[in-house]
């Protein structure tokens, strides 16, 4: 919390950059494609040679290799990898290691976990090479809505390529500015921070994760109960029939519970208030869980973020677990009660 | 906590009564025969006439209604009213409150609420009549183990009634003293206690049952975890394939995980580690909500005692619940996810 | 979730009317100025002289008792019930009943709970008196804002008064619309709605602030585990030292957690990182708990929920627990753990 | 879950045999007793030369250090390290590791991690060394109630120092048999398993004190409820003043919730009802956490274990965390709630 992490936004971002970016999913193409927009370069490779010869008309220069993306790079060069976290993202950046040069730097922008950036981190240094991890929110809007990005690494190369991350940001934008704050915006009111050391970019992302999935079962838990309140669990002198779709688009306004994940349950709701599309079966991914880890490693209580994630756990056994039979077997035993038995 | 509540056990136990009961299911018709064995008079009285008759051969005098069972009581009479919480019971008290005469008394042993009998024990007061809520765990192996009883009500009436508990309570047995405990028994080492005024004995009850759903659920997480082990969410290198039948039965032996319920679960275990007859379908009954409710009343934070009631609704809903459609329709709107569409 | 719920937008809120205040603290009084900013006429009145006095101030009508409020206003009256709930509302709301005269209706805008409102409704009934439960949310930002409403009641009394509801409401405002709506704006759009019958209006409001505890401890865990990750519980080379203030401004910027609440936190955050004025100690109101019963009494796991609420019954335990208590016990009788004794 | 594992208990446990013992703490030192008492030999070591002393006066064979000891034994060796977690147990196991000749036996009595187990069988296993992982319950208790043991590692090591479970086990006692099991008790009945391969035992341990932490939570709520319900959160009349101490005794006697953690819990609360000399802030071990984070990783729900591990975490924040000030200051921030600040 010393001074230089909030001081004002520097001039700097405005310098033109090159930027290398390996995978060109629905993340990497747009992180490219606005990064371009903002009078970037990029250097795109895709194991898949459709993805390249897109962007490549959309202005970036395609390659067919991680040696001629280093090959069209000018030192000290940076090298985005926007892949699934673990062995691709593994693989890809052991690779580039061997071919770049000292003062190089290599980005993940994916959902790493922060102790592997740890490790990677501090191999890359034995061999002059810098690493930035880069937590990454805003998924399908981040194209037009601007990357909240929040970064870990040596804050000298995170300030060498800060002009990038000024160019994903949404910006200042017409977001109302928080009570207290006044002056020239600080990096964060234009939506990136540098979070840390080596790790701690994904280790913030990570949290956010976790809260997401604890906001998201708040509202599922939520709107259950307006639902429950007309169905059949209840007399019918005590049930009401109300509509879910009204609801969420009331609560959207001047509301406590305003939220963008309330608008997103919005839109679904007055496309179908029954959601009848779904199953119901809902994943969970990596981000969730190691919330959790990190609860019980830093010992903290997260009764509700670790209950969101069960909920997804629980979500996903449509047959009954195995606790539950086990319950079923003790009641049958003290009790007598012969419930539930299958035909 | 004052001293008559613990003094030791009195003799007048041991004096001969007579109660009516009404209720002659699987608990009201074991009380009935465990009084009995005991030298106690029962007289019996069932909608279902031939549980009287089968009493009536074990040596009960059956009746055909109340009246009859008033008629045949000498004052004070006292009746035990065994049926189903609710209707049933608060039909047949009304019955008998007006049936009976000042002095006499009315005992329910079945699950109701414990507010219930706040308001029930000041009605009857207003006519004469007294008031016993008993608090009742036992199920269907107390007729030869004993029942352990909750008992709310005057200590007047409480006491003058005591043969009866005393005879239906386990007894001391061979179960190892509590440290800290001399001198001649007291009553709850017998098998009962008088709690408090009307509704504590069924409070105690509440709470009793509250916690069973906690233990229960501790050991289902357990065993799930047991099972999963073995399962394909882990790389194969990953997997123990555990004998839970072998798990439950060494815990019976010198663990910290002792217990009745773990007995039972070996028991179901020994016969099928599969526990392929039960769907995970599992019931809750009134006294697992009050206790939730009654934490909400009083303030006190019941994270296990809630999650394990959360737990059996959750296992009723086996198509999966509005909340979890919530929550694949925000992952939809803010990542793309397109999950678990049905098909 | 029929039709005429979703109808657009009537005209009829431009007509002028006149409305009873009863309760003129921060939201009562706010309500009537907000409603005079609109064209109404408000009769105030408050147990407390200098708030009808400032209130006249402001162009309101101040009266002395509730009959002279009756006699200031046309029949068929509305009157605003704006007290704490309980006693208070319950006390006016019988007083009222018998000043008002068959036609007239008493509108409870406070948080009153959802079965209150239907004993209530049907009691007035009977005396040919109407009834609205006003769910409010909005607090202090209300009166430049806008109040969110969800009305329970009649559907033709809720018709006659709507253009108070939409004078008090946010109105469209510059809300991004919900995808899949078009057309005239429907009255939710507006930030108000006739939820159902009389109480749903208060059981939307209750489930609204169910919600609204569950993101709330959601953000207060994340920002847990962003603190402790500085703290001592871990090694020193596994912390780091995060800036609060920055992470939950730049969450406020394009990310999934974006919501009014974080922006209530980068507020409190900036202004001190340590929020070293508040105890930890947090109350709870009525709609947290009303929420986990009626989750009990419809059969829907609120894991989150619950947890919420029970976070804040444990915050004001600074003692710690009886039941705490009791694990040391255990552990000192099972592995002779002496630990944890006081002095 | 094959046919070996459940075969009758064999005779060869009445061998006589010879075990190296490092680590005379209340569990290493009672272990030595109890197999001396069964006729076994033991050769012991610990840095204390006075447990050494000690246990030389019950019989043992006391050494210097590792070397001495494993002069002492003859080959096949077995040497059980019985040491804390972690660093103690970690270099003694590298030094053995050193000092035996392949064909020798080292078994981890301690609570280790299983994963640890896992690595350590299989390094060990590439000097021709053996691994046995020892999950044992059974505290201070042990010496005379026998340890229940849940064993890992290869089967015929584990046969070949089955004589020393067996001895150290509970044995089959008057625990009354689960129904269904019949002949020849088998090796559960004794009280000792071979759970699986290495790691096996340790990981049943884990989840038996996972339970342990439910089972314990349960009744701490349900206690804690109990208590309350005296307490001045409810108006008077609501009040039970109940008999905490007479209510643990009364549940040991034919309840539903009767078990070994009752037991100690009744013991605690005839001493003193108000456990006044403990500060409720309770600690909690490795094994409780893992079990946690093997549910994560097996993506089983376990709402009540972990919740179980929350409230001892939050039990040790006398002070509030730091999540509920962020509570307080939204509150602060939506509803001018000005709660709970310092003075």
């Amino acid at each position: 919390m010393t001074e230089p992490r909030c001081h004002s936004f520097a001039k700097r971002e405005h310098r033109h950059m090159q930027l290398g970016i390996v995978g060109l999913g629905r993340m990497g193409g747009n992180i490219a494609r606005r990064l371009m927009r903002a009078g970037h370069q990029t250097v795109v490779h895709d194991r898949n040679r459709d993805a390249v010869t897109a962007l490549a008309g959309d202005g970036a220069q395609g390659v067919d290799d991680l040696a001629a993306m280093v090959q069209a790079l000018q030192a000290p060069r940076a090298v985005w990898v926007m892949l699934p976290a673990g062995e691709p993202t593994e693989q890809t950046i052991a690779q580039l290691a061997d071919l770049l040069e000292p003062g190089d730097a290599i980005i993940d922008g994916g959902n790493t976990f922060y102790k592997d950036d740890m490790r990677r981190a501090a191999e890359l240094a034995t061999r002059g090479l810098h690493y930035l991890d880069v937590g990454t929110s805003g998924g399908v809007w981040g194209l037009e809505r601007g990357y909240c990005m929040m970064i870990g690494g040596e804050r000298e190369v995170f300030e060498r390529l800060e002009p990038l991350f000024a160019a994903l940001a949404p910006g200042v934008g017409d977001i109302p500015r928080t009570h207290g704050r006044s002056g020239e915006p600080v990096r964060a009111e234009h939506g990136y921070i540098h979070a840390g050391p080596p790790g701690a970019g994904h280790y913030v992302k990570m949290v956010h994760n976790g809260i997401e999935y604890g906001l998201m079962q708040a509202y599922a838990e939520g709107f259950d109960l307006l639902r429950s309140k007309g169905g059949n669990e209840l007399p019918e002198d005590q049930r009401f029939d109300l509509n879910v779709a009204e609801i969420a688009e009331v609560w959207r306004r001047g509301s406590v519970v305003t939220s963008w994940l309330l608008d997103l349950t919005a839109d679904a709701l007055v496309a179908d208030p029954q959601l009848a599309q779904f199953s119901g079966s809902v994943s969970d991914s990596g981000e969730g869980r190691w919330t959790v880890d990190a609860a019980v490693e830093q010992a903290v209580p997260v009764p509700v973020l670790s209950s969101a994630l069960f909920a997804r756990f629980r979500s996903r056994q449509q047959q009954g677990t195995f606790g539950d039979k086990v319950l079923s077997a003790m009641r049958l035993g003290f009790g007598g009660h012969v419930e539930n038995k299958r035909p």
